[in-house]
């Protein structure tokens, strides 16, 4: 196996993708491609890869910034890290692509580079969410805005082997999220999508709300891509402000702070239960390869986590399954 | 000032509501109309009222329940202590209702007894959520589940009002939730409702996520009611798991059980930072009159809460600022 990290995604790249490359090579004995300016790369994969793990430096002068407009120019423009990066997935030198650079910038980049997988309307994003008892892949959170009821039907096609193939679900539990458990509440799109569900072959279980998603009562919670960004970041935010109060709690009394100090262990589990990056990294479902975004923020360890997560999609087959799950629900229809 | 209390509302009601209105009425001294079966109420009101704190039982002989469905006929068949309630608030012999009970029974029974605010296009559900440094007010959270751009800004109209009388907010800051803080990011009902928030004259400070929102950075955030609904729910799981995750980790050592005794009094901050019994109840921004939608878990002290928001909002003149904040809204538009 083969895979790709993007040399230049993260918010303090290239450091902490040269030190991920290099213990992800060592501890997985395969090779990693580490895809980005040669100047910059090359000193510090020296400094850090004294022990010669199998790490290769390919060479692209260019990098798609953050903060960067998605316009056909700078897609075109194409000797970005990105880019060049894809492609070896493309040629088939490699097996998957992780990145830590700008969300929006990996999908164009890969929808222009390596396509869709035949069959798939609209590539969807999908996170691992933490929940009760494990993760629900949660998808779309935010490629498509707007989406109509057959785009939601195929995020749950690709959700159910995602969960299938990476988190060992067998017929994973699909979730519609809605304003309400009951079959008939939703806004327009949900009703709409409900039917198709039902009808689908999955096992969809019905509309949810976020007592069992976060309730760990499905495998695969399906929504539009403005509902599930809205969805993400505000789960982010509240679980920070829980964190921030129960700070300033434990701050406001020295008995607190000594109960503190020795709940500290406690504290590190909870932290990681909740840690992104424990989870790694987004996969860009629907796209004819293997293509992973990590946070921006990401460090070394977070990385290698999502190095990890590619690994596991690799050896499960997760595109040829995509593929197969795409074609056996078009023939469904017909 | 006047307040009535549904006594039928709550999923244990009437002891809490019993309590709660002897309680409300010792507390402020001002009478409670306990609205319901008189025969259910009178005895427990005995019971509960030793002291002859002023709280008048009027009777109602139905309930409007929680597993209701909201048909023509239910809302004809008006004997329910919903409606028996608003009347009173309609003659003008109370001031403000609040309720326990179903939240869509309530909203239409209001729509119909009450009639909306001249000018106003679709009432709206508003949550105060607990965010850093005090509360934000959240509109729609769910009466609203297809919304239409001059829906929203009159939600951002009327959550205004709310924000400034019952929070106290000077020139209260509007946010616009959105999957991305830029201007240009949305699906298509926030990106055509964005400049027309710009030119309302509001203090609109654009797009926010989730980020922005628990983070305190905005005194009113608005949304249509599906993604409301979404996030209000999800908020409530995501702090439920992590307190269930939390509780876990701390009994996973002796250590640490001992670190949880002792940092119990944060625990209970905590608890009461986030609990929505702290806050409250919902209001029906836009109907013609004071109605408060109490969650049907509330216990006494949680609808003693409620009365207290309500007598607030009666002080404040809430309705009298809306009727004239909602003119002005139009006349603006001509």
């Amino acid at each position: 196996m083969r895979i790709v990290l993007d040399g230049m995604g993260s918010d303090n790249h290239p450091l902490p993708e040269v030190k991920a490359a290099v213990s992800a090579a060592s501890l997985f004995g395969d090779e990693i491609l580490l895809v980005g300016d040669q100047a910059q790369l090359q000193p510090l994969l020296e400094k850090e890869n004294s022990a010669n793990a199998p790490v290769r430096i390919v060479h692209a002068p260019e990098v798609f910034k953050m903060t960067e407009k998605i316009s056909g120019s700078a897609l075109r423009n194409e000797d970005n890290s990105m880019g060049v990066g894809m492609d070896l997935i493309k040629s088939g030198e490699a097996d998957a692509l992780i990145t830590a650079g700008n969300t929006g910038g990996a999908m164009a980049i890969a929808l222009s580079r390596l396509g869709r997988i035949a069959g798939v309307k609209r590539p969807a994003l999908s996170a691992l969410f933490p929940v009760k008892g494990g993760y629900c892949v949660v998808t779309d959170i935010g490629a498509n805005t707007e989406c109509k009821p057959e785009y939601l039907v195929q995020f749950a096609v690709m959700g159910a082997v995602y969960a299938e193939k990476v988190l060992g679900k067998q017929s994973p539990r699909i979730g519609l999220l809605s304003n309400g458990e009951e079959a008939g509440k939703g806004n327009q799109l949900v009703k709409d999508t409900f039917p198709k569900l039902e009808q689908s072959g999955l096992n969809f279980v019905g509309n949810i709300e976020g007592k069992e998603l976060f309730g760990g009562e499905v495998d695969v919670a399906v929504m539009d891509g403005f509902t599930g960004n809205v969805l993400l970041k505000s789960s982010e935010a509240v679980a920070k402000l829980m964190v921030d109060k129960l700070r300033e709690a434990l701050m406001s009394s020295p008995r607190t702070k000594v109960g503190a100090l020795l709940a500290k262990p406690a504290f590190k589990i909870l932290n990681k239960a909740l840690d992104p990056a424990e989870v790694g990294a987004v996969p860009l479902l629907g796209v004819d390869g293997l293509v992973f975004v990590a946070h921006g923020r990401s460090n070394a360890h977070a990385l290698v986590s999502a190095i990890r997560i590619a690994r596991q999609a690799v050896e499960a087959g997760v595109i040829e399954a995509l593929r197969s799950s795409i074609a056996e629900e078009l023939s469904g229809k017909n």
